[in-house]
């Protein structure tokens, strides 16, 4: 996904809230805005959200000296998680579906944020989420591809939500890749983080080589880039992964919550939506009908 | 008012925003983002908002060639409200305190916005407007200061709100200087604003001499300056003037709606409050008290 002009802003404000909650003194923070600022004609015309957002965090650990303001953050996100993973198991469990019901926690597990709202109820407010329909579902597309694949790439985004990954690939019952971050980049996910919420126990953890807040292949580690390359279906958590794999011509579902304004505009739904989408430039064998998501099978 | 961390990331909003109303490609306002972004290190530490509005403003000035993009939308704005001045003297004839009705509904001018609202119903918005509390209400010490003033200074703020302007200075009954911006700024009111609101017909139409969107002292003309120096009382429209002149030492009276946030907290209302405040740096003669508004007297 291209950046947008309503993305120069949000660059600014993220700086602000991120510094804010590191406790930057407003100095330092202003100092921080106005070199992002002067920054701005280095990056190339064709940059994604994530190439410039790796930028306005880079300054940030430049200026503070501290490289990742998120590491306690990350830990107890994760924490939080894990107490919860008996309870979803259960639901996975006792639904009909048990892989709809796991992509849709993965899917919630992007929506909790532990950072803004750490009185989040997460019993109450996961009721909530799992019964929200999907403002775009492909389903039936995402059955059908892994029915067929043998590999499968999982791209993480943040630390804690990689709890909620680890159900879902618990239910795919296939080989899969789980790639984090090379370096700390706002709360994304690293190899310790996945370590911490288990994923080791069911998937390989790799490193895509890189410290954006966003899969760009071309920063990404060769060994990573293999992979990508090779595996039948690649799983995307997230805006960020989503921002930079949005136009790949592999076999990609995006699984994310629309947080963002100009992300649910260019996907083309309601801010807030919850989405399980295929890419657009990847010829899928399987088109989506309109039959209702309950009589869609996996088998 | 000092620029606050959260000014910077509206700066490029405003510049957005401003951009798309007067239909910039996308790459000339990329362009004006950025070019805007490297000048942030050559604003000097204390700069106050509109200092660095005035640059954003320059830039897209400089790179669209267009001098003044909101002309067009100020005479609408004029022509709208002065189809409204009738009604507005109506009202204010009716009223039992007629200088507070006018002081009202100078504020309310404060609150129209034509350009993101083009089908504001005033008619019905007014009674509304009108009828709501002021989040700070110094009416006492105004109509003090007021009573004593031989010659009054009006700092104007939009075009169009200049029409509501004029029915608080006709309730004045007192030598009035009104100042306007020299050069156009985004909507702020020129001379032919004031002209097209028939305030000559009331009050002598100074340039402030500037064209920043909002009084900066050091960058008025020194004919302003003395008039400012001079005067008994000034009345500083909307929020622009208010970010120039909120530590100065002179007998000033804000009146505005606090429509940005950061504006709401640094006066200390919330978001949306209506104000008539004095400058707290000016040793008024007259202390507020909590008696209701029904029972002063401007007598």
């Amino acid at each position: 996904m291209r950046t947008y002009l309503d993305c120069y802003p949000c660059f600014f404000h993220q700086i602000i809230g991120t510094s804010r909650m590191m406790n930057v003194d407003e100095q330092t923070i202003r100092d921080i805005l106005v070199a992002f600022g002067q920054s701005l004609p280095r990056i190339h015309a064709e940059a994604i959200p994530p190439e410039i957002g790796r930028e306005a965090y880079r300054l940030i650990s430049e200026k503070t000296g501290i490289l990742d303001p998120y590491a306690k953050l990350k830990k107890e996100c994760t924490q939080q998680a894990l107490s919860f993973y008996p309870k979803l198991k259960e639901r996975v469990a006792s639904s009909q579906d048990r892989l709809l019901e796991a992509v849709r926690i993965a899917i919630a597990g992007n929506v909790i944020d532990f950072g803004a709202n750490a009185d989040f109820d997460l019993d109450k407010d996961l009721a909530v989420l799992l019964s929200q329909p999907l403002a775009i579902n492909h389903y039936r597309a995402f059955c059908h591809v892994l029915k067929r694949a043998r590999k499968i790439l999982f791209i993480a985004d943040n630390a804690g939500e990689t709890v909620f990954d680890r159900i879902l690939i618990e239910e795919l019952e296939k080989q899969v890749v789980y790639a984090v971050r090379e370096k700390p980049i706002i709360n994304d996910a690293l190899y310790q983080d996945a370590l911490d919420a288990g994923i080791d126990k069911i998937a390989e953890i790799v490193s895509s080589g890189t410290d954006a807040p966003g899969t760009i292949l071309n920063l990404c580690s060769d060994h990573f880039l293999e992979i990508y390359r090779s595996v039948d279906l690649i799983i995307s958590k997230g805006q960020g992964n989503y921002e930079g794999l949005s136009d790949e011509t592999r076999p990609v579902f995006f699984l994310l919550k629309a947080k963002c304004a100009v992300i649910a505009r260019d996907i083309g739904v309601k801010q807030g939506g919850l989405i399980l989408m295929k890419a657009k430039n990847y010829d899928f064998p399987v088109r989506e009908n309109p039959i209702p998501i309950e009589e869609v099978s996996c088998e």
